[in-house]
C-alpha cells in the first residue's frame, strides 16, 4: 500500500466500533478493501479517478474479481465489461437477485461513490461463507461499467447494455473527451462493439436488483440516521426560460415606464420556489444558474435567461410541476407585458420504487436503527435505468457533509458497516 | 465635408419646417454646425469619438471659437480648456448668465450629446446679432472640457475646475486610459496644472448657467413633446449587496431544506422596484448587474452578488432609498435565515433645480409648446457641478429611441429650433 491508502484505511478504523461485526461481517476486510481500491486513480488531491474503459476501471474490477473469487463466487464479464459474481441458491433454476454499483469515478472524485455498493454486495457473500449460508435463490454481485459517464458524457453505460437499452447507430457515433470513437475505445479496453451489444440479459433471468450507495446529500446527516429507504429515482427535466424586456438607462426611465426583465426573472424564481409542494411532497426544481444583460450597474435588464431543474420520482407530478412552471413564466412575462422564450433541454423519465420494495428495505433498515428515513434520490444511479425493467431497491448511506464526487467524500466505517447488515437482511428477505 | 457630414447635414434638413425659423434663429445654421462638428473625430461606424483633452476636442473647441467670433463674442480660454464667449451686457459689471455644455464625446458617441447644448447657446448670440439685441446683464456661452470623463474615468473636469472643486493632489495621482500622468495630459494639450487649478472664477461674478442637453430617456418622446423642463439632477448612490446561502445538489435537498441565495436575491429585487415610489415620485432604484455562484444548473445557488443603482434628485429622499433598501436585504435574509453583506459603492450628492428656475423654464418652453414635462435627469451633466454652487436651470431636448452615446444618437432639427426658441426666450428672461 502506498502512503495515502493506508492512512485512509487507518482514518476509516479510527473510530470503528468493532460490535458491529456480527453474523460473518467484517468491517476491517471492508476497510481494507476501500484503502485498496481507492490506491487505483489515485489523484495528487488524494481523490480518485478511474474513467469509465480506463485502465484504472479495469485494474479495479480485476481486484475484486479476485475478492469474488475468494469468496467462491463464479466469475464472468459481459461484452460492455460488466462483471457478475455469482452464488448458486439452493433453488438455482429461480430468477437471481443482484446487488452492486460500479467502480468507475468522476475525475478527481472519491473513494465511496459506487465503490461502497460493490464490496457491500460482496461483504454479503463474505458473511455467508463465514457462516455457511446458502440462499434459495441465487445471488449476483454486480460491478456495471462507465457509470459516471465522464468518459462520453454519458453514463450508466454497463448497466444501459445489461438491460438492452442500447442502439448500435447511436453508440458507433460517440465520441470520447479524447477525440476517440466508441469502436476504438471498446478495442482499448479489450471489447468489441457486437460484444456489447451482447451483454444484454433475459430480463426474466432477473429477479430484483439492490443497489446501496452514498447519500450525497445531507438529509441522514441531519437525521442521525446511518442509513435510509430511497423511495425512487427523480429524473430532472431541465428547461431554459429566456425573459426578454426592454434595456434603458437606470436614471431615465421612469419606475412606471420600465420593462424589466430582471425583476420579471425574481418573481418567476420565487414562484418555483413555492410550485413543487403543490404537486408533491418529493417534487423539487431549482434556478441554479441566471445569465443578466448586459449585466451593467446603471442599465435596466433587457434579457434574462435562467435555467430551472425540475425533479420528481413520479413522472405524473414530475411532469405535472414542469407544465405549472412553464405556465408559472408565461403568466409572469403577460402582468408585465414582456416575452417570454421557453426551451425544453432534456427530459428524463423517473423510477419509483415499488411499495412492496420500500417495505422490505424498510424493515431491513428497522432491523438496525431505531427509524427509517424515506427521501428520493436526486441524482441518476445504476438502479435508475435497471428500474424501467426490473424491481428495484435502493439504500443510502450517510454522506459526510453531503459532499461527493470530490475527494473530501467520506462515510464512516460504522455507517458502511450498518449498511452492509442491512444489505444482507434484504438479501436474504429477497432471495429466500 | 466629406461625405458623412454631408449626408447627416441633408438628413437634419430633410423634414425641416422652415417656418420654425424666427427672431434670427436659423435652422440652417443650425444643422451645418451640427454636421460640421460631426466631422471631427468621425469614426468607421459615423460616431463621433472626442475624448476629453484630445486633439479633437481642440479642434471642435477652435471651431466653435470662430463662430463665436463671427457672433461678436470676446473668446477667451481658462487654464482647464474652458472656452467662454462673452458678450457684454447693458449693465456690464452686473454677474454673467452663461449657456452651454461640452464637445468631448465618449469613445464612438453620438452628435448631439453636449454638442447641441453649445451650439444652441451660440445661436441665441447669432439670433440677437442678427436683431441688434443687446441683453442687460452681460452673457457667455460656455465649452467645458472632458465632460465624459473617458480619459481619466472621471469627467466634469472643465466645469469641475470653473467652481474650484479641484484637489491639486488628487487630480496629480491621476492616470488616463493610455498610462499618462495628469501633467502629461495636460501638457500635450497645451495646459498646465497651475494653470487648470487657476480655472477657478470668482463664483459671485455668474448669475446662473442653463444647460440645454438631449434627453437620453424617452420621455419626451412618449409625451409627444419637443423639449422638457428638467426638475434636478438625480445622484446616484450604488449598493453591492451579496446574500450568501448554502450551495447543494438540486436533487438532493428537498424544498423546505434549503438556504437558496437566489430566491432570497428575487425576493429583494422585488422590493427594490416597489420601494421607490414609497419615497419620492422621480425616484428610481434598478439591480441591472447580478452574478450568481457557481452558478451551475443543477446546484442550488450559494452566493449572489448584486448592485443596486439608487437615484433621486433630492439628497433626503435619495437617502431614505438607500435606507430602506438597505433594510430590506437585511429583513429578507433574516427572514430566510441566510447571511448578507452590504457595500456603498458611493453615494454622489442629488443637485435639485429650485422651483423659481423650474418655473421660468416652463415659462419659456410654453411659449412654443403647448405644455410642460417636468423629470429628473437621472444621468450627470455639467449643471450639476455647476449646480452645486450656483443657481442652474436644464431644458431636455427630445431623444429618438432615448439612444445615447452611440451613433444613433438623433434629435430632429425641429426640436433642436424649438429648443433654441425656448432657451432665447430663458436667456432673455435671467438677463432681464
Amino acid at each position: 500500500m502506498t502512503d495515502f491508502p493506508k492512512r485512509f484505511y487507518q482514518r476509516l478504523l479510527l473510530d470503528y466500533d468493532h460490535k458491529l461485526n456480527v453474523e460473518g461481517i467484517n468491517g476491517k476486510r471492508l476497510a481494507e478493501r476501500l484503502a485498496k481500491l481507492a490506491g487505483i486513480g489515485l489523484t495528487p488531491n488524494n481523490g480518485s479517478s478511474r474513467m469509465g474503459f480506463s485502465e484504472e476501471e479495469r485494474k479495479a474490477k480485476k481486484l475484486v474479481k479476485e475478492w469474488m473469487k475468494e469468496a467462491g463466487l463464479e466469475v464472468r464479464e459481459d461484452g460492455a465489461g460488466n462483471v457478475f459474481g455469482r452464488l448458486e441458491g439452493k433453488e438455482n433454476d429461480s430468477p437471481v437477485v443482484m446487488s452492486g454499483s460500479h467502480l468507475d469515478t468522476v475525475p478527481n472524485g472519491g473513494h465511496f461513490d459506487g465503490t461502497l455498493g460493490v464490496l457491500l454486495a460482496l461483504e454479503v457473500v463474505a458473511a455467508w461463507k463465514e457462516k455457511g449460508y446458502q440462499p434459495t435463490k441465487p445471488y449476483e454481485v454486480v460491478i456495471f461499467t462507465d457509470e459516471e459517464g465522464s468518459r462520453f458524457n454519458g453514463g450508466l453505460s454497463g448497466s444501459g447494455a445489461m438491460v438492452g437499452e442500447v442502439i448500435r447507430e447511436e453508440q458507433l457515433k460517440l465520441i470520447d473527451v479524447f477525440g476517440n470513437s466508441f469502436e476504438q475505445v471498446l478495442e482499448e479496453a479489450g471489447l468489441t462493439v457486437d460484444g456489447y451489444l451482447s451483454a444484454k440479459r433475459n430480463l426474466k433471468e432477473i429477479a430484483a436488483f439492490v443497489e446501496v450507495h452514498i447519500e450525497q446529500g445531507k438529509q441522514l446527516e441531519k437525521e442521525n440516521l446511518p442509513v435510509g429507504v430511497v423511495t425512487g429515482i427523480a429524473g430532472p427535466c431541465w428547461i431554459e426560460v429566456s425573459f426578454l424586456g426592454i434595456a434603458g438607462h437606470a436614471g431615465n426611465t421612469p419606475m412606471n415606464d420600465r420593462s424589466d426583465a430582471l425583476t420579471a426573472a425574481s418573481q418567476f424564481i420565487l414562484q418555483v420556489e413555492t410550485l413543487p409542494s403543490k404537486v408533491s411532497p418529493s417534487a423539487v426544481a431549482t434556478v441554479g444558474k441566471v445569465h443578466v444583460h448586459p449585466n451593467g450597474v446603471n442599465v435596466i435588464p433587457g434579457k434574462v435567461t435562467l435555467c430551472v431543474d425540475i425533479r420528481d420520482i413520479h413522472k405524473e407530478t414530475r411532469d405535472l410541476l414542469v407544465d405549472k412552471i412553464t405556465e408559472s413564466a408565461k403568466q409572469v412575462a403577460s402582468d408585465r407585458g414582456i416575452s417570454v422564450e421557453i426551451t425544453e433541454n432534456f427530459r428524463i423519465t423517473p423510477v419509483p420504487i415499488s411499495i412492496q420494495m420500500q417495505g422490505k428495505v424498510m424493515k431491513a433498515v428497522e432491523n438496525h436503527v431505531r427509524s427509517s428515513h424515506l427521501s428520493p434520490s436526486g441524482a441518476g444511479h445504476d438502479a435508475m435505468i435497471v428500474g424501467r425493467h426490473l424491481p428495484i431497491a435502493m439504500v443510502f448511506v450517510r454522506s459526510k457533509g453531503g459532499i461527493s464526487h470530490n475527494p473530501m467524500e467520506w462515510t464512516s466505517l460504522n455507517d458502511c458497516v450498518i449498511a452492509a447488515r442491512v444489505l444482507k437482511d434484504l438479501v436474504e428477505d429477497l432471495t429466500m
